[in-house]
């Protein structure tokens, strides 16, 4: 049998306990791990060192990103940040046992829908240990058992990391089958065949690992493949905000998924608007690309021209696509055409315009005047983020530690039958919420 | 182009004319339709004898159960079912556009999660001609399009249910693209593979059918294959009791899913409780099949004996796997091991126990003193129900019309940008709950 296998099987055997734990249980022991993780630095930095030192050699013979070298690197302050992670995680509020609906159905008889952990997830990243620190602890948090995989240039530090955390979790009563750590590429194959055993996937990395994975499983995969976001400035938007967002969207952080890619603008407000806002845009080093016909009504010599491939592209760098457009309806279906059901947000006056692009865009962020920059788990309000998905059903968008959790319904009753509310004198159901 | 992909394209373009249309709209359509549908009936009844005479034929040559040919069967009062079906809809609580959740980000900028239509579903179905009445009312008040596949015993009464339905709602301002009707096999494998187009597929039918296609689709899928429901009677149930509910969850309807298949009993009350139930279950007509030990122990020479093969076995029928276990630890690991994550029930005084199992066991229903038989949109209090999911994510459990909405995040700024919250001197999200 596949150690994966093995490892799944014993991870749903204890899901049970796991579940039952109280909070006070889960808590001790995410404080002892950060306690842990906190008194052995010295032994992850070595570790670490080890795997930075091999990194170094596939970077200077280019088959290694020199990003994604930095992503790998620990150092004091990445350490007292994973130590954090933990404490924060132990003081979030508990997401297991919380009822979410309750219902008198009759008399002694109440059906409640209480929060509880989803069961056994795999987590496949690439390179940044941290990730592995940040999806234990919320798992752990959620009472969820995880199979974790890293990337191989981290191979030492996951495993000093997942070691302490391991130790740490089982010296404080936790079940050390709580926690696996998988390590080849054949441990993913087999972790995409585990329908039954294995409850949700979270891949996090490129856009390439995550459609892969989405479309090699049946299991329930987490998170987006792309952040393709929208911006469309409407014609009654305030201009000058409107540069202000666009700008905010694309030059502060222009790697992530939820910096803005495309820019759609009403024809009425192109005039105006495009000639400084690229300016602006040029000022922070983003490469225009605009539609051939605004190009050259508009004298926009200095852009490029945006091809139909740009209008599916995702740049992750400071390259901006422009569209002019004829209407409200034409930038919402350009969005729900090409995009990629993250963020969009329109810039507009007009609250009858932006009820409208909320009810028809389909994205599961819909924003008015404000940056798709907010489109964060931490920036939400959530406290932690797993990752942001973009599948319809739940979770949606950016998942916290509520994403980690599912429901089960709870009914009590005092013997009661189905037969008791059948025939004519059968009994009626009163269905009466309750708190 | 498959005709299939070219239904789906249509359905999703008109995704985001449906999500943005009134209550009232969709009210009024659901109105006329039923309407029109009682207008109609003889037309209805004309058609549907078309297909029983067919399937008569096939009943006859053996090709056909008789079980499919009553199900297939309309007359005056089921057609009255279906008028009330749409009337009774009309009537519920809008879905779409519900505010679930709000928080105050920051001064200005307001983040609500919004419930919403979850997009373009396929609906595979056998036989029933109510089952696409049903399905089709409840993705127009949920705002979804929705592509409808029935059995082909059924083909002329779907057509002219179908054509009724399209008809009343386009002349009540309901685009005709919103529903579509498919009609082969191959309609069903071009569905499967209409990722991106499709978003959620509902299969209602035979174990096999839902297994067939959860396997061969990486589109999300709302349903069961099995419903292998448990009840464990614990060492301090009341036994007088256990007989009412055990005999209810076998008898009352034994084809459903909601009824139970196994029942496990406490050693310590196996002598006392085991000789009067299996008499009144045989009194009711029930075949009991017992482990081996505990018919040897007692003497229940009168049952069958349980083979492994029986712990896995939805019978959908009268008989019933009777097995004695050691411990409530033994209940639990039998269940979540054999189960299928359906419903289950405790018979205990024990609450201690009772919290136990309901956090350990891992079904979608978990219930103290009650029959399974409760596990129901109707009985829960949902007024309709669209299937029961055996899934860990939402939706799980009996789905209504919530199960066809999905939320996305409502975020309204007045130029906010990510920026303004960045750096010592940034601002300060507030994260304050509002109503």
């Amino acid at each position: 049998m596949n150690r994966v296998i093995e490892y799944a099987k014993r991870a749903k055997a204890v899901a049970g306990t796991l579940a039952a734990l109280s909070p006070a249980i889960k808590n001790k022991a995410l404080l002892a791990i950060a306690d842990s993780l906190s008194d052995q630095r010295e032994r992850i930095l070595a570790e670490n060192r080890r795997d930075l030192q091999a990194a170094k050699a596939l970077v200077e013979s280019g088959r290694l990103a020199e990003s994604l070298y930095r992503r790998l690197k620990l150092d004091e302050q990445k350490i007292s940040e994973i130590v954090n992670g933990f404490r924060q995680v132990a003081s979030m509020e508990e997401p297991v046992g919380r009822t979410l609906d309750a219902t008198e159905l009759d008399e002694g008889l109440e059906l409640r829908r209480v929060s509880c952990p989803i069961g056994v997830i795999g987590v496949i990243f690439e390179s940044r240990p941290d990730a592995l620190t940040q999806i234990s602890s919320l798992c752990l948090k959620s009472a969820n058992p995880v199979l974790l995989k890293g990337g191989s240039e981290a191979e030492n530090s996951n495993r000093v990391l997942f070691g302490i955390i391991q130790e740490a979790a089982a010296a404080n009563g936790i079940p050390r089958d709580a926690f696996a750590l998988l390590e080849s590429r054949e441990d993913v194959n087999a972790l995409l065949k585990a329908e039954g055993l294995v409850d949700l996937i979270i891949p996090r990395g490129s856009n390439a690992l995550v459609r892969f994975i989405q479309q090699n499983t049946t299991i329930p995969v987490l998170g987006h493949a792309d952040g393709l976001c929208h911006i469309y400035v409407d014609s009654s938007a305030d201009l000058s905000q409107a540069i202000e967002v666009i700008c905010d969207a694309k030059i502060d952080y222009p790697a992530v998924c939820n910096a803005v890619e495309t820019v759609l603008v009403h024809k009425d407000v192109a005039r105006v608007l495009l000639p400084p806002l690229l300016d602006r845009l040029r000022t922070g080093g983003v490469e225009v690309r605009c539609d051939t016909e605004t190009r050259s009504e508009l004298g926009l010599t200095n852009t490029k021209v945006a091809t139909e491939e740009d209008w599916s592209t995702e740049y992750c760098d400071l390259i901006l696509s422009v569209r002019v457009v004829e209407s409200l309806q034409e930038a919402i279906d350009h969005i729900n055409r090409y995009g990629s059901r993250h963020t969009e947000s329109i810039l507009t006056g007009d609250l009858v315009a932006w009820e409208r692009f909320f009810s028809e865009v389909d994205s599961a962020g819909v924003f008015l005047n404000a940056s798709t920059r907010f489109a964060d788990g931490f920036r939400y309000g959530f406290g932690a983020e797993v990752g942001i998905s973009t599948s319809k059903l739940h979770p949606r968008g950016p998942v916290g530690l509520e994403g980690l959790v599912t429901y089960k319904y709870r009914l009590t009753g005092e013997g009661h039958t189905a037969g008791m509310y059948s025939g004519p004198n059968g009994r009626r159901f009163k269905h009466r919420k309750i708190d």
